[in-house]
């Protein structure tokens, strides 16, 4: 217990990191059989997925993370993690909300994106 | 496939209209391993998770769910279901969004709560 919060937080810092710099180099962290929803489109497999990522409108992205949860996935290491956070697109200054959710599964002393839904926030109001 | 996005929005109606209605009746979704993390603030077990619900400062609450996704999240029919939506709390009319993921897990022909994680989504600017 405890050791999932750290390790979901550094894939966090990771994964937008890498992100907003070239979204291309996310391809090592899904696999064949990893799924992403993203803004309920589904999409399955590394190329896939990267595909969808690297097609989105826009050049430049700033992702900003509010919250992360995570919690144990199952009796073999997976590990849930839910992001809530803003982001904010090319030059665009006016932050949009957002929420990811992701399940790690651990591989060969590592972690791979086995779930990765993502949907956007609209104000409640 | 298909048949887990039938099973997450009928999940997800119930927990909701439940939860509006009596929220200690939750208590048969949940077992001794269940996890629910609530605005950051972990709790574990069937009456730990329902002593939290209840205990809420508030008696009238509605959630009006705006959208569910739905992936698999194992190979033994365990499914990933997350939920975002606005909350109305008593006389209050204005409302604030959610976000919240579960992990459902079969268990002899129906399913439970096997992770439950809660947060408010705060507007973005």
């Amino acid at each position: 217990m405890g050791d999932y919060q750290a390790i979901a937080q550094q894939f966090t810092e990771f994964y937008y990191k890498t992100f907003d710099a070239d979204r291309a180099q996310l391809a090592p962290l899904y696999r064949d059989n990893s799924m992403l929803t993203f803004e309920a489109k589904p999409f399955q497999g590394t190329a896939t997925i990267i595909g969808q990522l690297v097609d989105l409108p826009f050049k430049r992205i700033e992702h900003q993370v509010a919250t992360v949860d995570a919690q144990p996935s199952n009796d073999q290491g997976g590990i849930l993690v839910i992001v809530s956070g803003v982001l904010l697109v090319e030059e665009e200054r006016r932050p949009m909300s957002y929420t990811q959710t992701f399940q790690l599964l651990p591989e060969s002393g590592n972690y791979y994106v086995f779930n990765d839904i993502f949907r956007l926030v609209y104000p409640a109001a």
